[in-house]
């Protein structure tokens, strides 16, 4: 096991009817911007709920921070904060709305480029104080302190942390879940599944307690998919058991002394960049690459994996990776996701792009930075 | 799934050598009582480490905590800290010391009768901030907000909770069970997996995410156990997963949205304040117990138990539900710990004073209040 420091300040609310509690969590004179995005939250009840916890506040809005939220949209939020004296912000939605409102709440004081905040990195030393209410369960950014950030000018897509932007609360309460298109619950799996790989599928160096979180937030994954995507009523336990696995899926937990991986997230952002495939969608085409094209780097885990969570039993170890890589794939179809570039009508020259931009960058990606720029475009042909 | 509320912000440095971060997370003009037990973290070398890492501190001392932590004696370091204006407590030792300190904490700045905080879960309002050294895993008390406490003069020994009492962080160094007695390894492991089934071994209704999660640790320490006690050159992964699955054990983590029991606990308390057993003594007498006679209340998480902890594959459910009994005890018994109360020379009477003792405050306890005074008397007697 590795050393590490761990730290995860977020208070959890966890349940239906919950978010009338608002209002017991928000200093009274707070003046708070209600972020969301393209207006869900006005159909399936979520709004007027907040809006109603958050009667005698002053609240103002910023509406329409899109899906892979957008540098320039975000900078328009900024403003809204500098002007009107923000000391609060609520941000109600999915992955992108909550990542979206942490780049506002630290972009709001930070003194020069915002963009090189995100692109480099850079110290930030104050932000905005942040809740969330999360309408879609996925990228756990509810219960985290990083965020992705696009833009979409320069075709580019980036991830930052700083311990200032985990949310002071977040509120989930399941049945949020009802209303969701399947799309966008078989999207928040696959981007589960895939933030628990990225953290599991590495070496089989001693990391017996993640281990076994993570192949139990994986088992119950699989359990629940079928439920989640083929009833059109939803049970309120199928959803709450979801969306819980979906914070533990990065809120720190299962990576904690663990090595972790991070190169099918880092290949899968520059397509969403310079694609628009959905995030989840590049995570089903590029995860089974990288299983196939690292299996001899990643044997011992491969195989952990396929006995522990897929109960495969094989006549040798290449019949079990082989056998475990495709009922991952085929895990991942049967959530109605594809798993090829081409299936996608994906121009094949992407691949050159990406693996010219990560050549420039002249870095390795993946646990101990053994995907280097050849293995990424060994990894995309054979998810071409 | 229940509704709950969680929020845990104990800051956790886990690691060999990690000890000499503490001036890093110490504000610098802090008057320092360091907390300790017996004297152990003299001879393993963890008092040098400490008083090495906090050169320039003004630092008290306040030693001989002993194990279940005893109301006169922290009364006294109560008034080490009244006496010396002390602004943070650095607990060195296990559950006990760190316990202890928890009380010493809360019970500076309270307003009244000390043992009527503790009895009577009497609101606290101000305690003094609290930062521990683990030197013995078992309590989880390093990660959570709850001390149990003895008092000899009454023969009492009862449990207390405040958000206040959580720890700043918590120091975890695996090394330091290389140097422990077999005995407190072993009573620490009992205790682990005491906790993890008093959140676990309840109804079947929807708990998948923190039954996942339960299930890896209980098969994570009976993996482990005989490489801790049967090996005198301990491996220093198998320390560091017992470490942290130790204080996963109690940090709220496996209780998220689920049903708990804790009749157990209750009844082991009464145990160790009546006849001096160690706790971890007293659990290994009463969960086979516990099992057997609540097996029809308990019966469909007892299969559940079975089938995914112990691998076991029976006839009926009822050889099954034996089978597991039978092996959670033998496994206490493998770490060489006595199941009976007969086999630790504890004279009978002592059911009639713990069952009087439940009787006279007039509650049930256990998972929706199913276990009664007549259940705790033929708990204690199958365990006879």
């Amino acid at each position: 096991m590795r050393n590490f420091e761990f730290k995860n300040p977020v208070k959890i609310i966890f349940g239906e009817g919950q978010i009338s509690k608002l209002a017991k969590e928000i200093p009274t004179d707070s003046r708070i911007l209600m972020t969301y995005g393209g207006g869900s939250i006005k159909r399936n009840g979520v709004y007027k709920q907040a809006i109603e916890a958050l009667d005698g506040y002053t609240v103002f809005e910023f509406g329409g921070i899109e899906a892979n939220p957008d540098y320039d949209t975000l900078m328009k939020a900024v403003e809204v904060c500098k002007k009107n004296n923000i000391t609060y912000i609520l941000a109600v939605g999915g992955g992108s709305v909550i990542d979206g409102s942490k780049f506002i709440s630290a972009a709001a004081f930070y003194e020069g480029d915002c963009w090189d905040m995100v692109v480099n990195r850079r110290n930030i030393f104050k932000a905005i104080p942040l809740a969330t209410i999360l309408t879609l369960p996925a990228t756990a950014s509810e219960m985290n302190e990083g965020a992705v950030i696009s833009r979409r000018e320069l075709k580019e897509k980036f991830a930052f942390s700083n311990p200032l932007l985990f949310p002071e609360f977040s509120i989930l309460d399941p049945t949020v879940i009802y209303s969701l298109p399947k799309k966008q619950i078989a999207n928040g799996i696959v981007d589960t599944f895939a933030h628990i790989l990225e953290q599991y599928l590495t070496t089989t160096d001693h990391y017996m307690v993640t281990d076994r979180l993570a192949e139990g937030i994986l088992k119950n994954l699989i359990d629940l998919a079928p439920n989640l995507l083929s009833k059109d009523e939803l049970n309120y336990n199928d959803c709450a058991n979801y969306m819980l696995s979906a914070t533990l899926g990065l809120n720190g937990w299962t990576a904690m002394g663990a090595m972790q991986d991070w190169a099918t997230h880092l290949i899968g952002h520059e397509l969403t960049a310079l694609t628009g495939l959905d995030h989840g969608e590049t995570l089903a085409i590029v995860y089974p690459g990288t299983m196939k094209i690292m299996s001899s780097e990643k044997k011992g885990k491969l195989l952990q994996y396929a006995s522990r969570v897929w109960n495969i039993v094989g006549e040798s170890d290449e019949e079990m990776i082989e056998e475990v890589i495709s009922k991952t794939e085929k895990f991942f179809n049967s959530l109605g996701i594809k798993t090829h570039l081409s299936e996608k009508d994906i121009d094949k020259s992407v691949i050159d792009v990406i693996v010219n931009r990560f050549e420039d960058r002249k870095i390795n990606i993946g646990e101990k930075g053994i995907v280097t720029p050849k293995h990424i475009r060994m990894i995309l042909e054979s998810q071409y």
